[in-house]
């Protein structure tokens, strides 16, 4: 087949299925922001209908002469592009259709009785509904590994590149490390900031500047709102992020839109041209919380952002913003908690969670701990490292609901992006300047401008792993994490 | 093929096809309210791929057989939507694919062209953009009509099971009858609305206020807001209509409101469980605006209507609407005017303007009138019809925007609706009594009873002019539409 015309029936094809991603965003975004509660299962049935036309034209067998063809080809974007399809395509023909459909039954079972069971402390129910589900995903890592290790092949699914051995050592160093840290540090931080009321129309407007501010492009895409903070991208030139609103609390809103924003940055830096290929979005959750953890806490919890921020916050909350300092915001964020919660935690412990749902979920996936073992599991490794020990199951194993979907070998990801976002921030430093400093002179233009030239404007032409050490200098790494929290938790990190 | 079979398999299949429309409007909806304007490329190609898998499933060949033997189902519901998906299939295939491509290339084209032309005035380049187009349409009314006559053809697109000879008269009589009430009530009308401001929230706030009233349920749909107002049905459960806003002048919004709701209560009047099918909707255009119409014309043009909404525009806009009374709203509602824009038109010279469009397009597509002499022709009817000139061609045949898109037959269904709604209106006034009557003591609920009764619940069951004869008891006839006239516009009519 010739090259040029196999490339155009990929990009024929590829355009297609990046169209119905496009189209289902639509509708989820939709969903998430304005849809009556009327039409919660015509939704759902219009989504099922999408992913099932999806399903077909991924497996379409008319384009894998043509994709193989551009795969070989010396343009590395369609060689990524001609990659990254063939390899999903190769994950939904390992996976066979009964066990598909058993998976979607089992996870929408196990989110619906998660729901009832975890505000109720029903650990029982849990259990049974999450044993069954964790068998149907081991059966889908065995599917998509091939013989391999079927835990690896999850990973692969959300971190393609990264294996279990790469992210042991790392993690266990990251445990050992930040344990004497929270020890130090549990109970610092400042006062919580008063609670005035911030009223909502000035929180989401202050969103809509810090998002200008930061460099989200309004033309090609919005800020909205929604219960949890997303970011979606719906086709090129409209990618949104929303925040929430707690008007005794703006730390809520600003953060939120500080982490979404870093995503919504990333999106809106793939190449516009790349994006209706299989090339044209970031190659992991990793690379993409490492944005949003970029601007989360190595921009969002510096005392130059809040310096520059002052004249807004003051503008936007009379009466409530007038006698608070750069230092009040930093100190009510940077306050270091043993507490059960990981979606709660501050950046301190948040890892110490992670690497407890990484080894429990290895486990179960390897048979060696049972879904019924779990609970009891979970509160001991909470007491190894963290020092406590959840008060009842819904604070413990039953807290967060990945596992009830069967979304196992995704927690991962959330560390990844934690460590990769202050490797990024270490390269700052040493090559455009202190982050601090840059802010207070120049404004945030070039940390975009590194992280654009670094990581966004390559989309997937390789996978994680490469593009971080090429985007660092290091491999995967936890020394600048730990150093990064030793530096702004330290006694004296504070404005100049 | 056993019929509970064939039954579940067209059912299904139309599941699809209803799934990928409500798709499809999900998406048009955003585009309407809060997409991005970076992302009209994208969602185009988004909307040109739902189309086209629409298509493809429209035609899947497999499904054949199964709608033949639900045509023949004794339930008249599995009848109806086998018949309706039946006769989109036979339209689909009778217009071959060149001429599709070729109309829609045209049709963008003309829009592209009259967008500009119509502001400069140039006419001569409007005319060559639609000269190649009114051929084509031509074409597709042919190919459509397989012998029979090409207009009837294109208005069974948007009005099946009507024909232009069922037309002719009543368009006739109509334009005979309403002539000299023009001559006698130009000019009329009370002063206008003082020009406020009428604060947007109010305005929005007064508007979901009004679409409750009349028996919108906000649980399945929402009112939202769009340069030009619309109702979209996303899907069972997810009726949206929109209004627009000019401070200056609260009638817009809120004619616009009923207007809108009149189709939205129509949408939800439908039965849920038949909306995943082909019959699960009205069955023409012509019927859909015979509700607009009722609730716009019909209940908001009578001073009880007003009069129940005094404490709610008093309450919205204090200082402005204090001390106006029912009457100062309904006399500025009802003026006539000779004016050449038909959608600035009021009640009583609108279908002026479309029975002048109806004698235009269907010589056009008779080959009897060329583009190049539609202007001057336009001009001429005019004045036979409304005695003015139009000052400009911007003012006169290229107003529109249908001729420049190829959507030729469509004008006939706004007369139709009004039409429609006028007949509705007096069994009403038959059936459950005076309008202003039963708004003034029981609100309008009863109406709405009446509309779901007689035309709602029974979706595609019928063609309109048969569900129109079976809910009025009369076939189609200007009499009441004229008598309506007379009533609402004689010098005595005024609240009680």
């Amino acid at each position: 087949m010739e090259p040029e015309r196999a490339w155009e029936q990929a990009d024929r094809w590829m355009g297609t299925l990046c169209d119905l991603d496009g189209a289902a965003a639509v509708l989820e975004w939709d969903r998430e922001t304005v849809m009556p509660t009327g039409a919660a299962e015509a939704r759902g049935a219009q989504l099922s209908t999408l992913a099932a036309l999806r399903h077909r034209h991924l497996l379409d067998p008319s384009v894998e002469e043509a994709l193989h063809v551009a795969r070989a080809s010396d343009d590395p974007w369609r060689a990524a592009a001609a990659r990254m399809a063939l390899r999903e395509r190769e994950r939904a023909m390992r996976v066979p259709e009964d066990l598909v459909r058993a998976l979607a039954e089992a996870s929408s079972h196990g989110v619906a009785v998660w729901s009832q069971a975890r505000p109720r402390g029903d650990v029982d129910a849990w259990v049974a509904a999450i044993t069954p589900l964790v068998d149907l995903t081991r059966e889908q890592g065995q599917a998509l590994a091939d013989g391999g290790d079927p835990y690896d092949a999850l990973i692969d699914l959300y971190e393609p590149g990264t294996t279990h051995a790469m992210l042991e050592p790392v993690l266990d160093d990251l445990a050992a490390r930040v344990g004497p840290l929270v020890d130090r540090l549990a109970g610092q931080g400042g006062p919580p900031l008063p609670t005035g009321p911030w009223p909502d129309p000035a929180q989401m407007a202050l969103a809509e500047r810090i998002a200008s501010d930061i460099g989200f492009d309004a033309s090609r895409g919005l800020v909205g709102r929604t219960a949890h903070p997303v970011t979606m991208g719906l086709g090129p030139g409209d990618t949104r992020l929303s925040t929430r609103v707690d008007t005794a609390d703006p730390l809520s809103s600003i953060m939120a839109l500080l982490h979404e924003g870093g995503h919504a940055l990333y999106d809106q830096g793939i190449p516009v041209e790349r994006r209706r290929t299989a090339a044209g979005d970031a190659p992991s959750l990793g690379a993409h919380e490492s944005q949003s953890r970029f601007w989360e806490n190595h921009v969002g919890r510096t005392p130059e952002f809040w310096e520059g921020l002052q004249p807004a916050l003051r503008a936007g909350f009379p009466g409530v913003a007038d006698h608070l300092g750069a230092d009040d915001y930093v100190r009510a964020l940077n306050r270091v908690e043993r507490q059960p919660i990981r979606v709660e935690s501050d950046e301190v412990t948040y890892d110490l969670h992670i690497v407890l749902r990484t080894r429990l979920e290895r486990a179960m996936v390897h048979g060696t701990l049972a879904p019924a073992d779990l609970p009891a599991a979970f509160d001991d490794g909470m007491e190894e490292l963290l020092g406590i020990r959840p008060g009842t199951p819904s604070e413990g194993a039953m807290q967060d609901v990945h596992w009830s979907a069967g979304i196992i070998g995704y927690f991962p990801t959330y560390s990844l992006g934690n460590l990769y976002a202050a490797q990024l921030a270490d390269a700052v430093e040493r090559e455009v300047g202190p982050i601090g400093q840059v802010i207070s002179s120049e404004g945030p233009a070039p940390l975009l401008a590194f992280l654009r030239d670094r990581v966004h404007r390559h989309g997937r032409l390789m996978d994680t792993p490469d593009l971080m050490r090429q985007a660092t200098g290091q491999a995967l790494d936890a020394g600048p994490f730990i150093a990064h929290l030793e530096r702004t938790y330290s006694p004296t990190a504070s404005v100049s």
